[in-house]
Order: C-alpha cells, then structure tokens, then sequence
C-alpha cells in the first residue's frame, strides 16, 4: 500500500463528507473531480491495477454521501466508460481517465444552462419566486431569470444557513429578496408565485431527497395553489424507492445548543417530498408536469 | 401630568412591548399585574379620576400587543369589573382594584390546571407529544403528563429560540426530548403520536393565532393524520375574524443576518391556522372537536 496514495483519497473524501455548503450537483462535480485527479498520481504503473484502485475509490466516495444521486450516478458513469476502454498503456489510459471526467464534468455545466432556459420559459415577468436551501441549478435558474425582473424569497435554512449564501449570490444579479426564518414558511409560500428548488436525489417515483424543510414547502404550496418546480439534471435520478433511501444525519452540535440531560438535538439533513406534492420536475430534456 | 405616574406606566409598557419570551398567557397576567400595581400607585385623589387614569393605562396595554387576546381580555374584564363598582371612597376603589386583578389572575391559574388535567385525559401513556415555542399552558400539560411516561420533540422555534426553555423545563419534569430545527418538522411530525400547541389567541371562526410555523406543523399533521391540540383558556378568543389580524412583525435583526443590499430581512412572529386544520380546541371548560 502506497501512503501517499492513501493520504490522497482520505483527504479527498474527508473533504466531501465534511462538506456542508456544497449542494448535490457541486458535491457530484468534486467527486468526478477527486477521481480525474488520483488517475494522474495514481502510482500503479500497469493499466489493470490502476483501473482497479480508481474503481476502488468510486465506490468509497459513492458512499461518502449516500443520499447524493449525483455523487452515484458521475462516478458510476465514469467508471462504466473507463471499464469499457481497451487502451493498455498507463499513461494512455491515464489522459483518458481525465478527459471522460472533463467531458462529464462539462455535460454536468451544459445541463445546468438548458435547466435555466426551461426554467425562464415557465416563469412570469415579475414573479416573486421562493426557494430553499443552496443549489447551483436553482442559482444559475435566478441568474437567468434576473433580466425578467423576479424577485426572491428565501429561507434561512437552519442548521447550515444556506440561505445567506443564496442571498449573497442573488445581490449579484440585483435580484431583490426577503430573507425569512424556516418557521415563516406558512406565512410566505402563499405571498409567492413559484417555487424552485433543487435537489440531493429524485427517486424512483419521482419523490424528492432535499434539504430538510422542503416537505413543509410542498405542503405549504399545495395548500395556497402556488407551483412547486424541482430543477435536477437527469444525473440526479435514483433507483432507489422512498423506503430504500438513507437520510444523512449529521452532528446535533451544528445546533449550537447546550447539553441537557434527556435531551439528545436531532439533524437530519434531508426530507423525501412525495409526487403527489411537485408540479413539475425539470431537467435538461425538458419540463416533466405531474 | 404626574411625570412619576408617566414614567411608571411607560416602563411597564416597554416590558411588555420588548418582551420576546413570555407567552400570551404570561403576558396577559404581567398587563393585569401592571394595572393593580398601578391602582396603588396612582396619585389621582378622586375616584373618578383614578378611575379614568387606570382606564387610559388599559387601552394603552392592549394596544402593547395587539396579536395578544389575552391582554385584551383579561385587561376588559377588569375594566368593566371597575366601571360597574359604585364604591366613591379611593382607598376602598383602590383596594377593590387590586382584589378584582387577583381574582382573575387566579382565574386564569385555575384554568390552565383545568386544561391540563383534560389533556391527561387525551394523551395515551408513553405517546411521543411534539409541541412548537414556549405555552405556559402546554407546559403545565407536559407536566402533568410526565407520570404517564410521554417522550416529547421540541423545535428550536427561531429566531427566538423558546424551544430551548422549553427543553430546560422538560428537563425538570424528567420527560424524555428530541430537540430539532424547525425545518426538520416534516420529519417529526409523522412520529410523534399527537401535537399539543398554546396560543396567542383564538379568532372568531376557530382560527389559532400562533408562533410562525405553526401552521407548517398543522398540514403536517393532517398529511400524516396525526391530530393536533390547541390548549388555550377561553381568556384567549378574540371576536376577530382572521382577515382583522394585524401580525406582529419584529425586527429583523433578530435573524443576525448581514445586512446586505436588496435584501430586506422579515421577522413576522406569528401566523395563522385555520380551524379545519385543528382537531380540537380544549380550554378550562372541556375539548371542542371541530
């Protein structure tokens, strides 16, 4: 065992598991990212064993983040291309490791931006559009609907507060926002026009695995009549169904609150929305109504 | 003017006005509290006057908080108890003041250990209860139901945090908690076996005027078809309809947000649930079920 290859993959997937910024698409891209760069420092000097040690560390980052599709669903794409490539040369193999990863990486980046061109179509001028917690399609979707003067809504997003990082990158479009807390969600979801949000996975039947609270707004929207679109780029489909899924919990001390006998504080990162709630999935083909 | 007269009555309102953590029962109480120390004090040497001067004191107490029905009825009460008396001597007038107050403040006691010993009657033993922000009346539930073995989940309630109060006084009951975010409610609401809330006040049509989120907790509760309770003494019915309210909004640096251009931070404390959402409405006089 190689210590400096070691040291590589633990510092790589400590970094995404640690993560709590990141949303699933960027979480998926630095996976792909991680494994591009091992198969350059990799120090197998035969093509078999180097294939062998890169699917290797596919799987632990499949599993580093396991309510992540994007994560699965990259790598598995990368490793399938890579296991059916006859090139036997090591080096050979090795630039062809990093340009299918380059290539997925930029399929990943051209989704996004059709995801964005569907998404200007269904909006109104001047809509107020809410949203939940940091995703890069949700902000690239803002960033294009900018110039037809929506304005935003957004959610603190407790424990991470991802809803400040939403609200910086909205004052670069100069897109006006109402920052609020989770628990005023009954309050604005009805004031709203649409809703976009991203997503860590969609199911199966369709459910949504997303940042805790998203359950709420889907009840909250289908209560007021407001639409509720989930932007993904088809990367993001799961096999798996609701009862499969393994929702990530992470420390209770994210909560910052003290120690108390009998108390234990609970975080459960995601919540699974079920169908019946979404008016439409959209992704890099096209809009999928319900 | 007596400026020591002003100055008293100013430093009780602002109290009342800054206070972010009593509940509308306890807010109530510290209003009728205000005005029996202030029938003492109060240099007015006639009846009539005294009896103006308290009157004046009232509206201004009610309009302290005017999402509190408790204030507005616990202060009328008292009021039309004081206009109704015939007593012409001030010292006497003074002293029937403050015995009326006293009266009602035992009133209201009695009646949130009414309510409780009605939820004993509802809550099954070792039920998981899940409750949202701090409710005089709800505690004195939980407390009657710690010998029935009852587990209880708690959310943080933002911005002001009341979950956490909650969670010391679960602590003295030695009832078993799981304290979680806000958002995390549409987790937590399908495993508890029944939600018991306070409220700030009852409105014409059943309406439950409450911390923001509780409607959240509300269509999560009739999705997963788990009932909810409103505990409340029938201090708190207002003769409002729910298009009369006016929700309190507090600053918005209350969210310890940056402040940042285009983005307007909202703090509304309270929002609305509508009685189709309710299953049942208990005071000290028994359980209504919609």
């Amino acid at each position: 065992m190689n210590i400096s290859n070691e040291q590589f993959k633990q510092e790589r997937l400590q970094a995404i598991i640690s993560d709590r910024h990141s949303g699933a698409a960027e979480l998926g891209r630095l996976a792909l990212q991680a494994l591009a760069d091992y198969s350059q420092i990799c120090d197998k000097s035969d093509t078999p064993g180097l294939l062998q040690d890169m699917l290797i560390f596919g799987e632990a980052l499949k599993e580093a983040r396991p309510s992540m599709a994007t994560i699965v669903n990259l790598v598995d794409s990368w490793c399938e291309w890579l296991k059916n490539e006859h090139e036997s040369d090591p080096d050979q193999f090795r630039a062809i490791a990093l340009n299918t990863a380059l290539d997925l990486l930029n399929q990943s980046a051209d989704a996004i931006n059709q995801i964005a061109h569907h998404v200007v179509d269904l909006i109104d001028e001047d809509s107020i559009v809410l949203t939940h917690s940091y995703s890069s399609t949700v902000m690239a979707c803002f960033q294009a609907l900018a110039s037809k003067g929506v304005r935003a809504i957004v959610t603190e997003s407790r424990p991470g507060d991802e809803g400040l990082r939403v609200a910086q990158k909205l004052v670069e479009y100069a897109i006006s926002t109402e920052y609020i807390t989770d628990a005023q969600l009954g309050l604005f979801v009805p004031l709203s026009h649409a809703i976009l949000i991203g997503a860590d996975s969609i199911l199966a039947d369709g459910s949504v695995v997303n940042k805790a609270g998203t359950k709420l707004i889907a009840l909250a929207a289908k209560d007021a009549g407001i639409p509720l679109y989930v932007c993904t780029e088809s990367f993001k489909r799961s096999q798996q169904n609701f009862d499969e899924v393994q929702l990530e919990e992470m420390d209770g001390s994210e909560l910052g609150v003290p120690h108390l006998p009998h108390v234990t504080t609970r975080n459960i990162y995601f919540d699974i929305t079920p169908p019946e709630l979404i008016t439409a999935w959209i992704n890099e083909h096209g809009i999928n109504h319900s």
